[in-house]
């Protein structure tokens, strides 16, 4: 997935599942049915059944890092989007680790999502500003996804300050829109579990486009999320939802739950959308 | 090193090594010697010389954890820890990941540093608040090292906007003293490439201990950085030189350069707090 940039590909899968949904790929092996609790390369089987299961329903899929390095699963994780690119050629990777460091050593992140996992885009922390981003925003066809506001209910205490008339997130969602997204790769993180946010953001950078992480288990309403963040053309939002999917069901038939819930949720998305 | 709180154990190692200094182990396999250099486990090897030769004369080791991700040499991380673990068990591993996610994934990026790599403290980013610390803040014997204000040049984008007669940094410092440091067990990354910064932030939080990063290769000035942010005991700082000792020297005896790098820096830091 190199020959175009990461807009581009996102927006042809888009299109082509009519789907703005995302799996976030967080295995917790407690969680797993029980033939794979205790099965070798349990993490990735379970992740191969799911990609399975709902790869022309999608328009990503975000393996979330810190759910594999907590267990040392870090061989699963590039099998599993080893598994994606052959799977589903089509749909893009985000590794969401969310990293932010100084430039010498943001680009050894860099070099481990684009170069070691092969990812087509990456979560990045915006606090150390637009030169500890540089190395990934060098990265032109990949995507850059800033954090901007978060999910969490937590996310008020920094994100929300006032700063001569703007609050934090919204100096940073215009800093990435006007400064960082030179190349056109950058993509914002806004919670679902925020709605007036959603549509703040999406007045102030236009197109750019949104992950939106917070439906499901977090609690956020998705036809609210959709109304207040879609573009004019109904479309700029990546939504993702791991644990209301991936734990649909419990038993051995829990791929076919995780494809009825990513159906569900595609099928709600695009009800609010049109 | 479970007996006591990451603070004791700090301040005791500070006190039998008289240092504050911290060796960054931040291996970059292309600066080794030439001996090393396609050596099985290089890495480890590397690390292991550089600690045999620094043990006496650090309060920390810190591997920045991109170093070792970038290469897929997290077992060499792991070795590298538990060497430490063995040769020197009174100097406390930071391990500097900056992570920063919502709870529930911050519970597993705690579980990464303590479980699995058993570290004695981890860095973290605020950016999302005390609610996506709190997983790391649980564990009250280690050590919550919170970014403040970075040592970057592009630092100032973000940390230094004015909220209501205060810098961003500034409210960041104090929420962590004031807030997340219940337990006595949070930290600060105040570069020493801010000075000013450094003794303002002293200014606020009393005794709290920071981690400067940036002297050395960074151009921090090491007599102005002591100066500016000690404690009136002359003490609560943990300043880091990576590349400024690791690569003293790039021939068969860079142990003994890094040797000799690491007691001139204990020397100015030492001259600069009596």
């Amino acid at each position: 997935m190199t020959e175009t940039n990461f807009a581009t590909r996102l927006a042809a899968v888009m299109q082509a599942h009519d789907s703005l949904v995302c799996v976030g790929l967080d295995p917790e092996p407690a969680k797993f049915p029980s033939h794979l609790q205790h099965a070798p390369r349990a993490i990735f089987e379970f992740n191969r059944a799911i990609v399975d299961a709902t790869a022309d329903l999608v328009c990503a899929y975000k393996p979330q890092i810190a759910h594999y390095a907590a267990l040392g699963a870090e061989a699963q994780l590039a099998d599993t989007i080893a598994y994606i690119r052959d799977r589903a050629p089509q749909v893009p990777v985000i590794l969401d680790s969310k990293r932010g460091d100084i430039g010498s050593t943001a680009a050894k992140y860099a070099e481990e999502a684009f170069g070691r996992y092969g990812a087509d885009a990456v979560t990045i922390n915006p606090y150390l500003g637009f030169d500890a981003a540089e190395p990934f925003l060098e990265y032109a066809d990949k995507g850059i996804v800033v954090l901007c506001r978060t999910s969490n209910a937590g996310a008020r205490e920094f994100q929300d300050l006032e700063v001569g008339g703007k609050k934090l997130y919204q100096i940073v969602a215009e800093h990435v829109a006007q400064h960082w997204n030179a190349r056109g790769n950058c993509l914002l993180v806004v919670g679902a579990t925020y709605p007036a946010e959603l549509a703040d953001i999406r007045a102030r950078t236009g197109e750019m486009t949104f992950l939106v992480p917070g439906v499901g288990a977090q609690g956020g309403d998705v036809e609210l999320a959709v109304r207040s963040g879609m573009t004019k053309a109904g479309s700029g939002l990546v939504i993702n939802s791991s644990r209301g999917i991936l734990y649909a069901g419990s038993g051995a038939d829990f791929a076919v739950a995780a494809r009825r819930a990513t159906l569900e949720l595609r099928t709600a998305i695009n009800a609010a959308r049109r």
